[in-house]
């Protein structure tokens, strides 16, 4: 079986269903319903007659329908025998969402070691234990919380449920969304590895953010990621870089970190590209979700802040990135429309009087000059209309990189008004800088990038 | 004549105040008034009556009460007559927010030489020209955009208007708020050196950052930056650290941005603390305002996402600061307090069921250990009543640095409670870690700080 019943089932019992808010059994479910999955939803609780208005059945062997999905949230020492239940009644998939398994020891591990046994017997794959489930949007399940339902191109498979919803606060904040959310927990049966190459394959993803603490089986990882990579971006954070980093990793989810250099050469040849924290990752998503790839390596920073336009410059310079000099065509054109107080140089520094029009002129003549690949855009001051003059020039062909910062709350409703269309806004040049190295990086790995 | 009148003057006059919405003159004298400015206000412009309510005068010489400060945001050419006339006035004190000096060129220069003749000849002290004004929230005097005027313990001066209003923007989103803003603009008379002296001695500033682009001065630069450092915190983010930034820094500003080495070298002597983006300068700042100093180098994390955990493993290694052994004593109370799933090592790892007695039980225990210094603590799911806890242990002696993320809208409620009670939130372990680790370095170079 594929891991299609996982992402769009036809229909979802939640096992271990509570009737008290607050419990996880609650909230799964709630999160369920409040996600608008369409398919029928079957809470099993023996206790209980009904939860959220939904019909409950005493066991999963009662529902009179067929079930494709089962999410998980009982005591672990009941799983194996849920397990059980679930292959006799058909189900071929289920998200183990209860910890006590083999992270807690040597117990769990003999009850983990049950649940494997039962659900290989009767052809079950299982996502978790000890995890924080999966959200699909395109069907709006969300076996997870917190409640994820606007939909995106990002998807997420991570070994820490925090970091995986850290992700999707973020991307749902910022009116991005997601499309599959995977925590992987103790990964007793799928992993990282089969759900790249599921993603790789997903028409809904653009782009995929891993957060891992160790792989099991390196060669197949670098091989499955090589080939996603070939589809579209792998951005990964791998934790355990430090030798105390490491020992948190053995006993989080006992996976043996290893020398962080190997990983470092495995993500290399995997061409998947490694960030140092959570916010980079999310930084690279956003940047992918929404912008092209860079066709070369000429930046161009427009700005109406100088320090901001500095700033930038430094981590440009520091990322490989290349400010090119400002091209004597533009020089000119915009030596006739803009004040003479602007600095025609790179970076373009509209001056702290720059209006949207001056923008707009500079983005003008940018856009003709062909050693301009990227263009990032600061705004450091309020300047209102700036969202209709960017998304003119959005999609020319240049990748534009909007930064926004020290504007108050005239800044806040063009940054609000930009991400509803989708066009990514970063809250300061480092940040801006850094994704749009990361999208240059991936272009000259995936061979696409010119020079 | 000190720097007083800049930042507690008895009254106010805006030279160039306008009638227009959107126009700088008009923005500004809005802001003093809305920052609720209690001195007298008085605009300055001869073709209205009456802007905001205010009566308005056609020149500085007819107004019929005293005025100690004056902002003036008149074309450039007319400054040094304006000038003049605050001379006769009795005015000691003129920030001049209006470019067109010698940031454009040699004309620019020429204007900018008379208006410094004149400000010297009738002992007028000047900031700017070219910037963004200042602010001074225990008077209510905002004479700058964006609007400012939640008092708190941070005070900034800075080389870019951006720079400023970015951290003002975000300490004020969080309920931090700041002391002083100045805007240095092209620092004709007052510079960063006296600005610094003035706010070591200023009894509301708890914690000074600096954004520079260069100084003129660099042996006086660290003589009093170093005697401002043994009295507070003083952080630097210096830009121009490339070539390319270099050449950017002439042109904005037409400082020699010089070696970057030598700043380095300098800021080292100084015992200023560099920080190296716009972000990190404010988590810096945010932990100065809030947080104790840090005793020692030792530090515990505790967290309810395993994952988190070890990226803030990670970057606690990465930065110097000592992640402690358990101790011994503070496991066995916990063996007894916690659930048998936590992991009693370091990080503590309360894991996916954490609740907020637990944390409380952790925090408890932890308090007890001479060894350990500070406490990281992650929340890494929605956890009601957490901010109870944290407010509980807080000020206890350890220094406590939570990290919130992932956790949705619950999250959200309690970020904001904290906030309300000006314990400081970081959005990232790496985040946290790395304000954590500025801080210990600081009380390190102060010989506060044990081994």
């Amino acid at each position: 079986m594929g891991l299609k019943s996982f992402f769009e089932p036809a229909s979802v019992a939640v096992i271990g269903a509570s009737t008290k808010p607050g419990k996880l059994g609650h909230e799964i479910l709630r999160n369920i319903v409040e996600a608008g999955f369409k398919g029928g939803i079957y809470p099993i609780n023996p206790k209980a007659d009904e939860i959220l208005g939904l019909k409950c059945y005493p066991s999963i062997k009662e529902v009179p329908e067929g079930v494709e999905l089962a999410v998980v949230i009982v005591p672990s020492k009941l799983v194996p025998s849920v397990i059980g239940d679930c292959g006799e009644k058909g189900i071929r998939a289920a998200i183990v969402i209860s910890g006590g398994f083999s992270e807690t020891g040597k117990e769990g591990g003999e009850i983990e070691r049950q649940m494997i046994e039962t659900a290989k017997r009767l052809g079950i794959r299982i996502i978790g234990p000890n995890c924080q489930g999966v959200s699909s949007t395109s069907v709006g399940l969300c076996a997870s919380w917190p409640l994820v339902k606007a939909k995106g191109p990002i998807s997420v498979i991570s070994q820490s449920g925090t970091v995986l919803a850290a992700l999707a606060c973020w991307a749902i904040e910022e009116g991005m969304g997601v499309s599959k959310l995977v925590a992987l927990g103790n990964k007793c049966d799928v992993n990282e590895i089969e759900l790249l190459e599921f993603l790789a394959n997903d028409p809904e993803t653009k782009v995929i953010a891993l957060y891992i603490e160790g792989t099991r089986d390196g060669r197949k990882f670098v091989e499955v990621a090589r080939e996603a990579s070939d589809k579209k971006p792998v951005i990964v954070l791998k934790s355990g870089r430090t030798a105390k980093g490491a020992e948190a990793v053995a006993s989080h989810t006992r996976s043996l970190a290893g020398m962080d250099t190997i990983f470092d050469a495995a993500f290399k040849q995997a061409r998947a590209i490694r960030v140092g924290g959570v916010e980079e990752l999310y930084d690279a998503c956003k940047g992918f979700a929404c912008l092209p790839h860079p066709k070369g390596d000429g930046v161009v920073i427009v700005t109406s802040s100088g320090g901001s336009g500095i700033l930038a410059t430094d981590a440009c310079e520091g990322l490989g990135l290349k400010l090119v000099d400002m091209p004597e065509k533009v020089r000119n054109t915009l030596r006739e429309k803009l004040p003479p107080a602007c600095i025609l140089r790179n970076p373009l520094d509209l001056t702290g009087s720059a209006t949207s029009q001056m923008y707009d002129d500079a983005l003008t003549a940018l856009e003709a000059a062909p050693e301009v690949h990227s263009i990032i855009v600061i705004i450091g001051d309020p300047m209102p209309g700036i969202t209709d003059v960017i998304s003119k020039h959005f999609g020319r062909g240049k990748v534009i990189v909007p930064v926004m910062l020290g504007g108050g709350e005239a800044e806040a409703v063009e940054r609000k008004k930009l991400q509803k269309i989708h066009i990514p806004v970063y809250p300061s040049p480092l940040r801006g800088a850094r994704a749009l190295a990361i999208l240059r990086r991936y272009a000259k790995v995936k061979g696409r990038g010119g020079t």
